[in-house]
């Protein structure tokens, strides 16, 4: 199977049965203020209350059982300075195998906190994409470790599919119209895309992505897989470059991408924390804003948003100066 | 009936019944790694996210369903600068009647905001409690609005404690072996101790309370009703004293009163925040801190904690400098 094709609706379900054990059935919940505010029905999914704190566990633990046990006895690697690396160390460790993170030197300490709580290696190198392409290589050359990339994967993009697959079983009863996620290098909306569209097909699937990244968006406008740009946003989780097959996935599966800028994020996030008393991070707030800032498009429908994260570093918050 | 005979048990089931349309039933959750650093099973009942973002929509709502209508048509009326105000409030616009809330003038935005809201009169006066009572006895002669007091109530006490009747029906399969609620003025813990030691007699009851206000700390290890403190804590929901009902229940029902100190509070609610995602604000980190402060004695115990509440200052969190 090539690795540029992209998962059907029988890979997720093989990947929800595959990752059972290993994630939990995250809730969906939703507020009255909210809905009222937004003037339509929102289900959110709380993938912040996932495993290692986001949706990531998914397609990581999904790679991961996927190994031969020959293969998985070397490890696995990555490069990650965000929810992936400690996805896939907690992921490792749930297979009890070596896992070996490459993070950026200037990454977050909680981040690199939670890659090592889970029992995983940490190598630090140079922040740019190239060193850290060089360092994973560099380990696998050394372990013959097996390389699980963030999102631009067959494995990866199986596993956060199972997320729609679960929202469609838990809003069997009151079925949305739409469902939003984060747009960053798109293994979650392109999983959510293709498990949607075999389900419910009915159903719009959409992309929020920051107007500081907004190469998800212009590749899809545009027709062409668009791979140089400069982001720049709060949303940290969503700084990455759409994936090829994920690209794809976008062109064939998604009904549209929304842009938001910074500002409103922030005050979609603040939101959820206030009225919901969710922690979530700023990607995660990311459908919510888009939501808010078309209103009259979605007016009266069921939209429900996947909360993708909640790791944040709770000693500096956007909202304060 | 006294208003200082304590509620029953069918007290507390009537008031499940009353109340069942206004108040969410919140979920129980958990954490691994809170489990495993604390050496015990912890289930948290998430009254944070409860409407009005506190347990103590339960107690006012049931104090507003027993008014007879014409009762009812003039209003409801209290003191507070916490939560029972925004729940008074909220209580009173589920019912349509008016709501008058005395508040102090140095009160923080965000309840000030809460109360309005829902559509609840405001008053301002000093932050004095002569000023306040003085104010609440104004209104209610101007007015003839009811009285619904915090907690020092047969109803307000009957409606806390339909949370611990929640509590043992979705622990049903995994009966818990101790209930821990934070403790200000009682209303919590008197109703969750009437309701426990009713449906399940062997299940301890312990009261969590800040070291920097712990009068029912005092009454209960000496047996005498302590009224005169200065209370001086983080967890600004405890401020309270114990009340008069609330004392009789505490001597007759609750095992055990822990002390905590602040940095302990703030250790715990920085722990929900960052390993659960959840908000929580410092009162409802006290039970959780009384446990990490005593692991042997709920070492392999099943503990159900009651986050109380949610309601902090997102500007200005107490682990920033």
């Amino acid at each position: 199977m090539s690795t540029f094709s992209p998962p059907t609706i029988t890979d997720i379900e093989n990947a929800a049965t595959r990752i059972n054990s290993i994630v939990h059935k995250t809730p969906i919940m939703s507020s009255n203020l909210i809905n009222t505010d937004a003037g339509c029905e929102i289900s959110f999914k709380c993938e912040n209350l996932q495993r290692a704190g986001a949706f990531k566990i998914r397609g990581a633990s999904n790679a991961v059982m996927r190994l031969t046990d020959d293969q998985a006895a070397k490890g696995v690697a990555t490069h990650s300075s965000g929810n992936h690396g400690a996805a896939l160390a907690l992921a490792a460790s749930s297979r009890k195998i070596p896992a070996y993170i490459v993070l950026p030197e200037n990454a977050p300490k909680p981040k690199i906190q939670a890659v090592e709580s889970y029992g995983a290696q940490s190598i630090f190198c140079d922040s740019t994409l190239e060193a850290r392409e060089q360092a994973v290589q560099q380990i696998i050359d050394e372990t013959g470790a097996h390389f699980v990339p963030p999102y631009d994967h067959f494995d990866v993009i199986s596993g956060q599919g199972t997320v729609a697959l679960e929202i469609l079983d838990q809003l069997a009863g009151n079925k949305p119209s739409v469902i939003i996620t984060p747009v960053g290098g798109g293994g979650l909306l392109s999983g959510t895309a293709i498990a949607t569209k075999s389900k419910l097909p009915h159903c719009e699937v959409i992309g929020a992505e920051p107007e500081g990244a907004d190469d998800a968006f212009r590749s899809f406008k545009f027709g062409t897989h668009i791979t140089h740009h400069a982001p720049h946003t709060i949303a940290d989780g969503l700084l990455t470059t759409l994936g090829k097959i994920n690209f794809r996935v976008v062109q064939s599966h998604v009904d549209d991408i929304l842009l938001v800028n910074d500002q409103q994020i922030i005050d979609a996030m603040h939101l959820i924390w206030s009225r919901m008393k969710l922690i979530v991070e700023p990607s995660a707030a990311v459908p919510l804003a888009s939501v808010l800032a078309n209103k009259e498009r979605f007016a009266g429908q069921h939209v429900a948003i996947v909360l993708s994260g909640g790791n944040v570093d709770l000693q500096r918050l956007p909202w304060q100066g």
